[in-house]
């Protein structure tokens, strides 16, 4: 009980510097890619920043391991997370090092309890928008059949794609772009499922409030109990009368 | 209560002649640009309704603060439409001052309770659709690389993008077109799950008014009143055959 | 009540030979457009049979007019019927008359209560898909930038654009032939909605059914019958051992 | 009862046999198909293991109309099932053979009562895509028109064809593929309608459990029950005071 406290304890505390070292991770993602004639030192600097945020959150993700009380399923259900962690060790690829950041970070930002539902969709979705945006015009710039090659033809495509709209006016030609295009694809449907699960939801909840047959149920209930209460006070009235009744079992 | 009251009033009796002053300042808005070779003095004539469409909603703005209770709280629940009133004094760009009207109008049509929910979204997709195609069109015509440039194109073009089918035949090529075209692109992401929550919330109504499980209860709390209606009746014979219970008590 | 027996009596004797007829449209419609070279007798017999059979549903609609109780509520609840109706007549476009005989069939196929909703739906979406083809065929095939020149593309056409694909390989290019598509886009929306919505019912119906709140409801309601029903018990043989209650009053 | 439990028995033991027999299909649709330089044993040698799976769910279907009881009944409801089992008797073509075992694997994953919902449509999407995206490529690369030359270009077109994006930069040309395409695109709206059916059931589920009716509800019947409750202990003491009820009566 304590540990499992120490535990939330740590995550409380750390959620508003981590959210703060996402934005500055975001940051230092986007500086190259914009900016690709920046010098070499800038770039280099980016590359150490981003690798400093992917450490606290590994760092955040083992502190946390340290100060659970089932570890064994803590590690289970954070699965992912430990995938995250251990992905850009082996492979040091720039992408990788952003999936396995995004991975660890949303998973922070989910279990915030503070953070709603919606909030966290909304969040999620622009995160996505702006890494995709960033991550497939690197990739495409360099393919010469390509026709992303500014930032604003790789955010208007990312519209394009996560609304399911889809003009074709601009798409990734490499297979690398590709998967992330599905990526936003697939998350632009979870998108307008959220979007239409909320509505739907809010509209249903307007529907059923005013439910006949609920309210038909409370009133016979509370009918039914006005009936009892009328024969309580009856049998008292006939036990008072006969005299014989003891106190103590009156309510 | 009574200050409540008289901005409620003035609301009610401003909805109408505001409603038309929209209508007035989308045919000002479409003229220009549906028929570009207008003389001088019909453009200057409608930027002069322009302006006193927006002068009249900011007007009423300041009659509802002034008529309000709680001046502070009015503000804060309204800072879109206080943006909308500011914004077109600071920048006096054409197409802020279209989302500042169109946000005016929007914002006073919900609040009018007579109207239903159902005839604000489509009044709202219209009023999108229509000032999306204009402003559009406004835009693209003078782009050399762009494709959008009779009004006929325009409004396919808006209609594609709303109902997300995005053939691409037609698509916005400058920042500011593209902007539009995003804000069309989720009102149609909106209405599409407006569209669909409608009907579920249809069908499961449907589904609901045959629940057997409701029905069970209603039926089980149906028979428990009866039976207690029944001990009711014998507690009162074996009273009444004991002489004995006061007449006061019995219901 | 009479009277409105002699409607209901009519519409379901005729609901068969009617739906014939519609089908009879249907080929007399699409013939013309599919086989071009047709002979000059066939196009006149083809439209002599539109004539008919618009005859035949425009006879309907007055029959029932003149077997119905309450005429002038008739009229306004399907003052869509009577615009069907007089169309043709006032504009004897043939597209006029197909939109006319579409409203005709799908008003009176929806009256029809044996039809169940899921099939009027289906019905209503390969209708609108069939005759939407063949429409935008015959008004793209004379456009000379037009890309819909065969059946076969016009149904492929018609396909992307319901489901909001939008692959944008074949589109229309004329004014016509847009407002077509429109239509066409606006059912696919419906469509998705009904799809969805159906769905949603279905799996809200099923989670509702092991809704546990309800339940822990019933099982509380059994419990306190059971108890009533002791206390009943203890009651009668109070009552049996005093004496002196009436045996009538006993149930 | 023992014949039923003898089919079932059957069901679950083959389930895991079959489901491995589907996968070696896959493997053995595919080789020719993305390597189509393969040698002409290669080729033969997985039209042979073709059929041979085809047969295997052929026996298994005529194994389990043995078994069944009632077979009258077992044949119209699983008429689909026939139809595959018939169908590439018929016509050996490929394509036909492909739908067959397709229909039948799905058909047999769907009685295994073990596999949930989810799990069977997120199996059933991938099936289609993966079966979609060979298919076309294998219809498409022979066609001189055709724009989808190669795996990776018919995977790429059929996640922008389900998830109804369509930029178009790839589409079918033939009549084939197209046909292929509708069975994706109308797979891609199921699809859009199971994600969004599940999210709204669940945003539904979440909105009742604070249901404050049915709280109310619960509350009203537990208080009633205290009050029954109460009136026993009054009638017991009454009745145990007059000595007179005898024991068995009380509970």
């Amino acid at each position: 009980m304590d540990e499992r406290s120490a535990q939330h304890r740590w995550e409380r505390r750390t959620q508003q510097p981590l959210m703060g070292l996402a934005v500055v991770f975001a940051a230092a993602y986007a500086v190259p890619i914009i900016w690709p004639d920046a010098s070499q030192a800038v770039t280099e600097a980016c590359e150490v920043v981003e690798w400093v945020v992917w450490g606290a959150f590994s760092l955040d993700y083992l502190v946390r391991l340290v100060l659970t009380e089932r570890r064994g399923e803590f590690v289970r259900t954070h699965w992912l997370d430990l995938c995250a962690v251990l992905l850009p060790l082996i492979q040091p690829l720039r992408l990788l090092r952003v999936v396995a950041t995004v991975l660890l970070v949303g998973q922070r930002a989910r279990m915030a309890t503070q953070i709603r539902l919606t909030t966290y969709v909304a969040g999620a979705v622009v995160a996505l928008m702006m890494f995709g945006s960033l991550a497939v015009l690197s990739v495409e710039r360099e393919s010469p059949d390509g026709n992303i090659k500014s930032m604003g033809d790789a955010v208007w495509w990312s519209f394009t794609t996560m609304t399911t709209v889809g003009y074709g006016d601009h798409a990734p030609t490499t297979g690398l772009g590709r998967m992330i295009a599905v990526g936003l694809m697939l998350s632009g449907i979870a998108l307008l499922g959220v979007v239409t699960a909320n509505i739907a939801a809010w509209f249903i909840a307007r529907f059923e409030s005013d439910d006949v047959e609920e309210r038909r149920q409370t009133a016979a209930i509370e009918a039914l109990a006005e009936e009892v209460r009328a024969l309580r006070a009856q049998v008292a009235a006939l036990s008072d009368s006969s005299g014989k009744v003891p106190e103590k079992s009156r309510t």
